[in-house]
Parts: C-alpha cells; sequence; structure tokens
C-alpha cells in the first residue's frame, strides 16, 4: 500500500489502522514559524469525533493528539512535524467472525485479493479512523491558509432526500446541530429522517459542501495538477465519497453557455465575476471569487439489516452486521473534507510561488 | 506551470499550445517489448479531430501523429516515447482584439494573474488543443491495458437534457454518429437540440461515460492513491469538466445501505458481486467488476451570444466572440476521458506489482 | 525543511530532533508478508548505539524501537509501518550558550538562515541521531533484499591515514573490533591513532566502504535514476559525508580505457566480468557482479580543540566544545551507509519489475 | 526505463537515442518571464559539440537547437518548453557486427538483461549524445540562477596524471583549449599524454570541477534532499562519472577536526569563513560560499585495443572497436557537469521559497 504520502511540497504521510497501537501522520515541509500547539489540532479531532450525538456511534474514541516534534517554543521548526493518537483501549474483541468473511461495500475482498490477507480488526487500514490523521494534518494547513487570510466552511448539505435550504442558511447552527447542518429545520428533519432509517437496520449517505473564502487568484498548476484536479483527488481519496462537484457541477450538463459563464464586470477597480457557476476556478486556477466544492457520501455499509456474501470457504451466506456504527457517514466526514480541501490548498499555494521569475528575484531580492 | 507531468511509473510530460509550432509528449517509464507504430496512435488522435461533423469546428486541424523516440524495429525499447503533432498551418490571424480583454468562462483571466501575461493565441495552453497530447499518451497506455485483457469503451451519456435509453444501447452506433452516443434515437434528437442552441449563439453541456472491462481485482493503492482518487484527479484535470461520478456516484447521497452495498455470491468458484453500484472500486481498489466512471462537462464557454466582460484598460464591455467553435465539447472529449482513464489504470496496475514480497520473489525467481 | 522523505515506491517518512521527544520514521510502500519484528530492527540500531566503546561517546541512549502499525500476525501488511524509538531521558541541560553561536562544521549557521531560527538542543534535526530513522527503516529493506538473496556489507575502510589491508581482510573481524573494520591489525593502529587525535582535542576522518552481493543484472533506471546515481544521492545525504565513489572511484580519472575496461568472458553458461573497476554497475544498471561503493567522513566537528567563530550578537569569539562527542563518525555510521544502500537497491529492484510488457503479462497472468 | 525525469519543480524530460530522429527535452515548471531565445540555448551546446579538436571525434554533429513551446514573444510563459535536436544525418551504417556482442565498459550487457533487447545504433540511450538535451535545458537553468546573480564556473582540472596548477590558473583560458583548462601548461601537456595514448589505441580518464559563486546560504532541504545529496545524484548520473566530491572531498577521511572545520569570523557584518574545506555546504544548505565540486570520469570505453569479450551466441570472441571516439570524456563533459549543477541548484532555490511563513505572507501580501 504504496499510497498514504499526500502532496507535493506541503507533504503528509499518514500511518495506522483501527484497532492498532495508534494513528499518526508526519508532515514534511510545513513552513518554519508557525505558532502551533495541540490545542490547534485537538479542535479540529473533536470535530470528528465519534459519541457525541444519536446520530453516530456511541463508542468511545479519547483521540488525544501529541506532537512529537518540529514545534520548538512553540513554533514550528520546518522539521517534519510528527503527529499520534495513541489507541487508549486496544479492544480485544472476538473478530473471528468478521475475519472470515467479506463484508458487503467494504474493502475486505480487495484488501485479500491485494496483499493475500488483512488486518481484519475493524477495518483496519480501510477503517474511517484513518482519517484522524488527515484531520491532524489538516488542522495545520487550515492554520497555514489563516495566516494568509483564507477560511475554508464546510457542512451537510444533504442526508438522504432532506436538503438544506439556502434561504435559511445559519453559519452559527452548523455547530449547534450533531448534523453539521446551517438550517436547523433541515437538521430536524433529517434526525428523523435517520432514525427510522436505524430502526430498520439501515443507513443513509449525504453531501458535504465546502466553501473556500479569500484566495488569491492564480492558484493551481495547469495541465494536471489543476486546483480542481487536485481537489477531486483529495476529497475523492476519502472513504464512501463516490461523487465529487465543483460549483455547479454535475448541473452544467444540462446548461448552456450563455448561462454557464459567469460574466466579467468592474468592481473595487479589479476584475469581478458577476456569478459563480465555476465555483472559483477557471482554467484550473482559482479566480478570485469564493471555491465551491461537493462530496457525495454513500450510506454507511456496516448495517444490522441482512445481506448475502460469501465467506472465505467459498460458501454464500447471509450476514447481518452487528456493532456500533454511524448511521450515516457524512457530518463526521465534514472535517476531512474541510482538512484535504486545506492540504490541497495549502500545497499549491506553496508551488505557486515559483510561477514567475520577477517574483522569484524580488523573494531574494535581486 | 509545473503541472504538465501525469503519472509516477508511466509518466507523461506534455507541451504544445493552441497556435505554437506544435503539440506533444514523451512518456518516461514505457515498458519495453511493446509493438507499437503512428498508426497505433493516430487511431485514437483521429476520434478527436474537428471538421468531422455540423456539431464540431469546421477547422482543419491534420492532426498527424510522428514518433521521435523510443521505439526500434516496431517496439518499445523502454527509452522515453517522444510523440509530436506539428502543427502544419500557424494561423497568423489577428488576435489583438482577444488579447485586450478575458473571455468568460476561459482562462484568460487565471493565467494573467498567473504570470502576468499569457500567450493569447487560441487559448494558449489552455486551448482544448493540449488534450491532443494526452489523448496520443493514452493510446499507448491503451494498448498496453488491451495487452492485459482490458478493453475500455467510451461515449457520451447525455448532451444537454437528452439522455441516452440503456433499453436502447447499441455499442456499435457510438462510432456511427457524429456524437458518439450509443443509441441512435438519442443521437438524433440530441442533434436537432444542439443546432437549436447554436441558432441561439449559444452551447451546450453533455456527459461523457466510461466502462472499464476485464481490471483484475486489488488495483488502487490505498489510503490517498485510490484508484477513483487517481481517475478522480486524471478526469477532472480535462479542461470544462466540472463533476466525476464513480458507479451510482451523487445518486448515493439519497441510498440506503441496503440498497447501495453490493451483495457477494459465489460464480464459478469465486466471490462476485450481484450489483454494481459501487462502479467496480472498493475501498480504492478494483473489485474485478466493470469500473463505471461519468465525467459533466460545461457548455462550450465560446459563444457569439453577448456577454458583459472587462478589458485590459480595466472597462466594462459586451463582447460576442466569433470564430469556429464547437457548439459542444463532449464528443470530442470521449476520447480524451478515455486517454486519461488509461494513463491513471496503467499506472496503477505497474505499481500494484509491488504489492507483496512472495510475487516479487516470483518475479525474480528466488 | 521539506527533504525527510525519500524513495519512489518503497518510500520512507523519517521525524525527530536530537533531543526532542523522540525518533522515528514512517515506510510507506513496503510489500506485505515479510516476516517482521521489532527484533529485525534492534539488531541494525544496537549497530550505530553509542556508548560502547572508548572511541564512542558514553552517552547512553538506549535505543528501543517499537513498531506502532503495519505488521498484523507477525507478518507486513502492506499498510505503512511507522516505528518510533523515543528518548528516555530528556535531558534539561542548559543549552544558552551553544544556543549563542555558531559552530563550526556544524548546520547551525545555515539553519538560521533559512529558517530565522533553530532548536538548538544537541543540534536538532541536524544531530547525527536522526540516522537512527534511517537505520531502522534500512533494516526494513535489508531482510527485504534478503529474501531475495542480496546481502550488504559494510565496514570501516580506513580512519585517518590508516587503511585496512585487503591482503588481511577478515569478515569475521567486522563485528569484534568497535571501529568496525576487517582487519584486526588496522584496528589496533587506527585505535591507537584516534586516541592521540582524541588527547589533542581533536576529531578524525573515514572511509567507509560497501560491497553488495547476489544482485541481479539490469536494475536501475537510466538516464537520472541510475543505481550509481540515486546510491550517490543516499549516501551523500548522510551528514559529513564529502565524497562517493563507485568501483574505482576517483581512481578512473588517472586510468586508461585498456585497464579501466572490464572484460566480459563466458563461465557457467553466461557473460562475466574478469575484473569489476566498473563496481558492479554498467550504464547506471546493475551488472552481476558485486556493487562497491566508498563514503568519505570527515572529522566529527565537534571538537574541544579552540576555534573561531561569532556569535549572535556578531562578535568573534572563540570556543572549545566540550560535551561526550564521538572523536570518530565512521564506525557508528557504517550501518547508516549500510541503511541507505538497502533503502535505494529495494526501491530500484521494485522499479525494475515494470520495465517489460512481457514480464508484466506474466505476472499479471495473461 | 522510468529514469529520463530530473527535478521537483523545475522538472526536465529528456528523450532520444543517439541514431534516432532527433534529442529533446521538455521543461516543466520553468517560471514565466524569462527572456530565453535559441541562441541563449545554442550557446551551451556548442560547447558539447564534436568535432571541435583533435582530441574530440572527428563526428559532425550539427546541434542545432529549436524551441517548439512555453515561449511567446521573446519570453517564458509559464507553459512546458519543448526543445529538440533534430538528427540531420540519420547515419545507416551497418550495425550488425556491434549489434552481435557486448562491448567493454558499455551498457551493452545490462540493457540486455533489463530489457531483453537494445537499440544498438551508436548506444542508443546510453549514448553520450543523451546530455545534448541535459545541456539544453541546464541552460535554461543557468540564465535563471544568472538573473539571480548565481554564476557557475567549470573546467577540467585533471587529464589522466596531468593536474592544473592552481598559482597558475587563468580563467580566460578555459574557453582557449579545446580541454577546457584554465592553465596552458597543463593544457599543453595533457594533450600531449592523449596524442600517446591515442596512438596506443587507448583513452584517458580525467575530473572536472565546478565552481558557484553568488549562492544565497540556506539552499537544500535536508535530510535527504540536502544540496550536496541532489548535487550528488545529478552529476552521478552523468555516464562515465564514477566519483564524486565536495569541498575537500575524499581528503577529508584524512584530515582532522582542527583542521577540517571551516572557522566563522565577522566580515562585513555578518558571519564568514575563514576557509572553504566544507565546499560551501554546511548542514545540506549552502553557507553562502562558494560552492565547489568535483567529478571523476573514467577513460572512454570505446577503445581500438584489443579487448575481450562475449557474443551473442555466447562464444568468447576478441575485439577492436573503429569508429571515432573521443579519446576522453571530460572536455566535452565539462558543460554536462555545469548543466546538472544548474539544473540541481535551481530546483532547490525553488523550493526553499517555501519554508518559513513570514516570507510567504510577505509574497502574497499578507
Amino acid at each position: 500500500m504504496a499510497g498514504s504520502i499526500y502532496g507535493k511540497l506541503f507533504r503528509v504521510s499518514t500511518w495506522g489502522e483501527s484497532h492498532g497501537k495508534g494513528i499518526g501522520v508526519v508532515i514534511d515541509g510545513c513552513p518554519a514559524g508557525l505558532e502551533l500547539s495541540e490545542e490547534d489540532i485537538q479542535i479540529y479531532l473533536n470535530r470528528r469525533k465519534p459519541g457525541q450525538s444519536k446520530f453516530a456511534t456511541p463508542r468511545k474514541e479519547d483521540d488525544a493528539v501529541e506532537i512529537l516534534s518540529g514545534v520548538f517554543e512553540g513554533k514550528t521548526t520546518g522539521t517534519p512535524i510528527s503527529m499520534v493518537v495513541m489507541n487508549k483501549t486496544q479492544r480485544s474483541r472476538d473478530y473471528s467472525e468478521i475475519a472470515s468473511y467479506y463484508r458487503p461495500g467494504h474493502a475486505d475482498f480487495t484488501f485479500d485479493e491485494k496483499y493475500g490477507f488483512r488486518d481484519y480488526r475493524g477495518g483496519g487500514r480501510s477503517s474511517g479512523r484513518e482519517t484522524t490523521a488527515r484531520v491532524a494534518a489538516g488542522a495545520v494547513a487550515a492554520k497555514l491558509l489563516k495566516t494568509l487570510g483564507i477560511e475554508i466552511l464546510t457542512y451537510t448539505k444533504s442526508i438522504g432526500p432532506i436538503e438544506i435550504d439556502y434561504s435559511s442558511f445559519d453559519r452559527e447552527q452548523i455547530s449547534q446541530n450533531s448534523l453539521y447542518m446551517p438550517d436547523s429545520t433541515a437538521a430536524e428533519r433529517a434526525g428523523e429522517y435517520i432514525l427510522e432509517m436505524m430502526k430498520a437496520g439501515d443507513s443513509v449517505g449525504g453531501v458535504a459542501e465546502c466553501i473556500v473564502t479569500g484566495m488569491p487568484a492564480g492558484i493551481g498548476e495547469t495541465v494536471f495538477d489543476k486546483l480542481d484536479a487536485n481537489l477531486a483527488k483529495g476529497i475523492m481519496s476519502i472513504g464512501a465519497v463516490k461523487g465529487i462537484e465543483i460549483g455547479d457541477g454535475i448541473a452544467v450538463s444540462k446548461s448552456s453557455g450563455s448561462v454557464n459563464n459567469d460574466n466579467f464586470v468592474m468592481r473595487d477597480g479589479k476584475p469581478s465575476k458577476l456569478t459563480n457557476h465555476a465555483g472559483g476556478i477557471l482554467g484550473g486556477m482559482s479566480d478570485g471569487s469564493s471555491i465551491i466544492l461537493r462530496a457525495a457520501f454513500k450510506p454507511t455499509p456496516s448495517i444490522t439489516h441482512e445481506q448475502k456474501t460469501v465467506n472465505k470457504s467459498g460458501e454464500d451466506i447471509v450476514v447481518s452486521i452487528k456493532g456500533r456504527h454511524d448511521p450515516i457517514i457524512v457530518p463526521r466526514a465534514v472535517v476531512v473534507v474541510e482538512a484535504m480541501t486545506a492540504l490541497t490548498l495549502f500545497d499549491l499555494i506553496l508551488e505557486n510561488m515559483t510561477a514567475r521569475i520577477d517574483k522569484i528575484k524580488e523573494f531574494y531580492n535581486k
């Protein structure tokens, strides 16, 4: 599995299995001089912590992060930042049953196909718990972005068939309901929908939306390392994401040029777009308006509802997956989307510094 | 613009501007021993050639490819393969007008923001003509995949509001209508729709769909280099794509676990999925069923329909973009989607060879 | 400091400062199925442990490694392997003096120039202690190489003016004298030389030599990722190395083609070289004979001998660096050279698997 | 052969075989705004052109470079720069003999081992002609460095046993004798030595030395991407190089700390080194003094002197390699060493811009 490193200049290397000794990440390429404390990271980790509502697994995961290197006297030194969240309670439950068959919708089958065997305890490396490391690294990237005036707002846009109503959009609501929806009415209805599905032993999907403000124009490297291309990779690499949209997304396929093109006008002495169908990205580069992206998450694959599958002896069987699983992935994944967005943006912001020789000369005072 | 290299082991480096001397690509890491001729590449290039129908620009681009290195006595040698398509007719029309303002929906503004100036002739590097190089490289990757029994089928799934009817799916149709739709009725209706929009000086969007058969299971590197993550990047890097879906895509957000999970059953002595909502990818690795992906393309931004924009003197102006532009991008982009898919798949197929020490020992006869 | 990741397919990401909480490494891309225990790593770490002789610092560093992830039921799973060596005793001595000036021969000045400040405790990230992480990762690579029949032998070739005598070469001696020399007479004389220099408050340099046997032919990727080029980078990245030689090394510059060319003869039914001036590498690829490389290490820069330098107030001062420092770097660095060689070789051995389409087809049973 | 791409931010991708259609390079990541013409490149290419003296092959290679992309109105645009040198005269001589056996000291054997066959015409990809592409790219990097005040001086330091005398060092001489030696007396003696060896059907080795002035301090990324480590890779990747030295190089192994450490003193208000044994690099970062490196080249392997080898039928044979070969590699390789140095330095100079958050904020005017 050679895929646990992300980024070109701001590179993160994650490790850890669901039920191993811990989860961690090393950041290589973090600029020196950023004030950074464990508290900065913990705030982000707490947003994905389970056990915080009736819509999330009641499992207790005390995700306390520890910074092991790269920070000296409260500031990043430019050397690698190693962060770990140790698994306090290594669960010793019996996994022999889960080890014996392939759970539908999970990576059990593909892991066995690729590696010949797998760490079957709680999903091992393919567990959602892996995202803890992304969030820890993303917290650092987000703090770096903030020093440049860039803010990321992420929330649940829809759960099953229930969507937020933008006319009731209330940013404050996001942290006030356990579904991270910016619309209390939608959140309430979504809660009822989830409970209903849970009773049926089923699970639900949803959509997370992410808005980035304060981005300078010109960030992104065409042709292949376009801002939207890199974002698509980062977001799609989150387990359970099956669709990505930038700006109007899939809907552009039914639109027309005269509607979809964002016209320019002069505003405050500089070119500005009248609309933002493009979601803040033109030709793979940020255009100075807000970046808008959405990720569609599939329903949690672990359900008590009976499913057909096969076991390792090659027999057809019927299973009902017990255990404390989230009935929906989106609310806890909101911060993961934010983390991947932050990691992707900051990396390209660094690369953009090398785009022009006049600015390089200025940088080196020549 | 440090973004013109794609891939990790099978790496392609593209170059060229719309109205420069030519377009080309260098492939580094192509395995030795593949029979390869210019004809193999030309077949793919011809699929994106303009001037082939009333729905495509009548511009003549005689895209004749030449292989400059890496092939000896009809076979790849393992050394870099350099391919070029020279621009036979370097157009000398007057670009002073287009140079003076920012076309809505184009990269003119962002290029200027990033680099301080731009090659304004026909869009320069941000022109769709850049994809010629991707297609040339993709043709090589596709031929390599075929030797492994892997086939990619790509076609237009929808144009504006007109979708193909899967019950009338006819694979032969794809190459028989100029819209590359596998449904002649839909193609006819789509053609009428496009003509109507063209009359209004407008353009239309659409969706390309891609099906990969014959993929072995286990391809893809979790966590970040998941098969779907890398595909998302590759496809989203194509200009004009604003949304990507794998399998059921965005629709999974409204589904439930009991419906969306693909159950396993034994078939021909091995685990097989009863359905394919997942689009052939579980946990970021291929699961042995067909890979399904879709790309949503925005309408062509160049339209004669009047649009507001600003010029370099900072004045608000109204423009109508003349010239021979495709009224829709999708049909000519179908082969580009196929190329990016081929490049992405083959690269991960190579990396997968290093996943297990027992297979490495076998490889080296130890 | 974005330079703490090494490798393309077998990638290691190291972290940690001399006097921080610990030192560690994450390996991304380790093949699944290798039997691996902490003992496998510890054996290598013990070879660089200080306090083992009168020629090494008497500091006690109990370098006990812990594997945190990537190993399940005694075997690597293919997921990232995280290893740490925690610093048991975080020394709290006063570093205010060392923080106030630039030690000659150290990275104090360049760190400050690059980052504006530095973790001055014991050299921080530029301490030789950083190599602990390289050795831990190298131990894994070496074990992988052994499963392929590849062995690496590394030893001290010279210390100051004292060189080993190849006619007395005794492999067993390497682990039996604290200088890791394969010649007991030379070791004895070198020991006396070091003691003499220590008395003068001075330090000495030396050369480490590395011999790799069992390498298959064809490993290495020309043009830039040649086997010798990558080895040169890996070895030169070890602090204090100022020269690298492959085979006859620098001496080839005084040789002639008729002497330096290794002639081929048939032996055991295949081409074999009569000599090995090339050090096992032709055209950047292994040629089937032993790989031979040497690294020249500078004398330990920390000496009690008086030196001129400047302090942070911009004053010229004279310093004498106290503390428990090795009078020579080479003996403890022998295992570091071995580790970097192992990491470099295994990475290219993986990449080589993708060189030919016929072998790829065979791998995938097509 | 996946090794023809070099660099991280300023990336070059080279292609071409000795007797193929041409040789070329694509630069991805060249900053926009550099004035660049074909003449800028040609000056460098002419320095490695054959047929310029009696010590170089009398072959005529009219290495005229053409820029195909990335330059608009005389300036780089930030998009990939594609450059080619077409082979004007594709020689059609009979290579059947050379194809039938393995030339000692060449890559014939290892190519066959790796790929199963090879382009045997004139060495194919392993020919020294491959360096044409490096030099073209290096010319661009060198021009970028010059805008930052950084100059590279490279010359022949020794040929066989004849070394230059530094007390007679005359920079003007370098371009005035065909051996590129900065000492006319040494050049004369070296010329005689070469002629003598040529008469014996033999060839000679030598050393190239490179001095970089004007480097800002702090360039280089520890731990693995140290300035010296990356230089070692770049230089060792040049065919025929068997040893690399930084500063005092191998000699440091016989030195002592009190001699080898460069003391600091205040000069012009800032810390400055009294000596430069370190060759301008401390802890893997430039220290503000001149960078000094040397590369040892083996004698040209193609000699008329009789050699033993084996043919493809597995027979021991004796060969005498005819043809117009340089009796020494160094003089024509001097500009190649300069090119690889320029490529390596500029890449790290770009990466260094991302080292500090305060400078990043300044860059983005925050």
